[in-house]
């Protein structure tokens, strides 16, 4: 194999990718800026090294603690709980939680033997136990998993004195009743709030 | 911007790559296999030192003439022309074309000022007159470019005493003459065959 089958062949390993977009991807590479081509090399290589979880929250970052954690402006009082690193970008992107966050690394699944030990629950208990913490909000996904796991941290944070939220569910902005699922219309229906 | 974030917007500049796509195998890549992250980085940092057009045929290789050109049991009275380098690698794929190729490196098109010299057709028709070619099989695609491009090279092919060929446009197998668009009905039916 040279270069440019291992590439494909690598490439088509990454999730999203098939063999198609694969090869459509490194053909590009070949003719792109050249530029491009050796950032992606450079971060690629330093990518392990440099991006570590953050002590405190446990998103990835290169400076330990991260950019939120240490962010004087950002409401300490506020702990955002989420299932994976990826998930602090998607809700930073929307700019709606001026406070901090908590990366579980996953959610509980009996099934794939993840339990309460093989996630950052005894770190999130430790922070909203010492901290000025008020709120803690659930934003696992809506999913048996995520579920499972906000009702843990509900009962394992009751006699804590914080509040503790849940992200809504509902219908999807823009959608329609006609194609949406069963559960989501049923917890569309549960959510329903007074105007 | 840390290498985390460099990636992303890297990747995201890929072809088919949108911003989700992007962090999610930015993400992935934190967690995978590292010998798969190192192999992606030196594949990238070499690749365009290493993978440079074939000097006979024209597709990406690392060895010059490419493994395709020097191969003996390939059929050196047969060639088939293509668009681009990817292109041989779908081909190739199919085990169909037992010849050898040649890459015009694009399509002819006066909108976006790319004529004959802009493409290696001159070297198509030198290796037809010099060798031993007998078939030019035309595989530009089904394109306004790519009929045109197949259309021009008919013409200039037409007294080298070669026999030409298109392969055949129609209905995709497993299609649905519901779902096919006029064109391709069009051509479905013109290149009908008798049992």
């Amino acid at each position: 194999m040279n270069a440019l089958e291992r590439l494909i062949a690598n490439l088509a390993r990454l999730p999203g990718l098939g063999k198609k977009s694969a090869s459509r991807i490194a053909y590009y590479l070949l003719r792109a800026d050249e530029t491009l081509v050796r950032s992606l090399a450079e971060d690629l290589g330093t990518l392990r090294q440099t991006i570590l979880p953050c002590g405190v929250c446990g998103t990835y970052t290169d400076v330990d603690p991260c950019s939120i954690c240490t962010d004087p402006s950002r409401d300490r009082s506020s702990i955002c709980v989420v299932e994976e690193p990826r998930d602090v970008l998607t809700l930073e992107s929307i700019r709606e939680h001026r406070g901090l966050y908590h990366v579980l690394g996953g959610a509980l699944s009996p099934m794939e033997g993840v339990g309460p030990s093989n996630l950052r629950i005894d770190a999130l208990v430790e922070r909203v136990r010492k901290g000025s913490v008020q709120e803690v909000i659930l934003a696992t996904n809506p999913t048996v998993e995520g579920e499972t796991t906000a009702l843990y941290l509900v009962k394992l944070l009751k006699d804590a004195g914080v509040k503790v939220s849940r992200i809504a569910f509902g219908l999807p902005v823009g959608g329609d009743l006609e194609f949406a699922d069963k559960q989501t219309l049923v917890r569309s229906f549960k959510g329903r709030s007074a105007y």
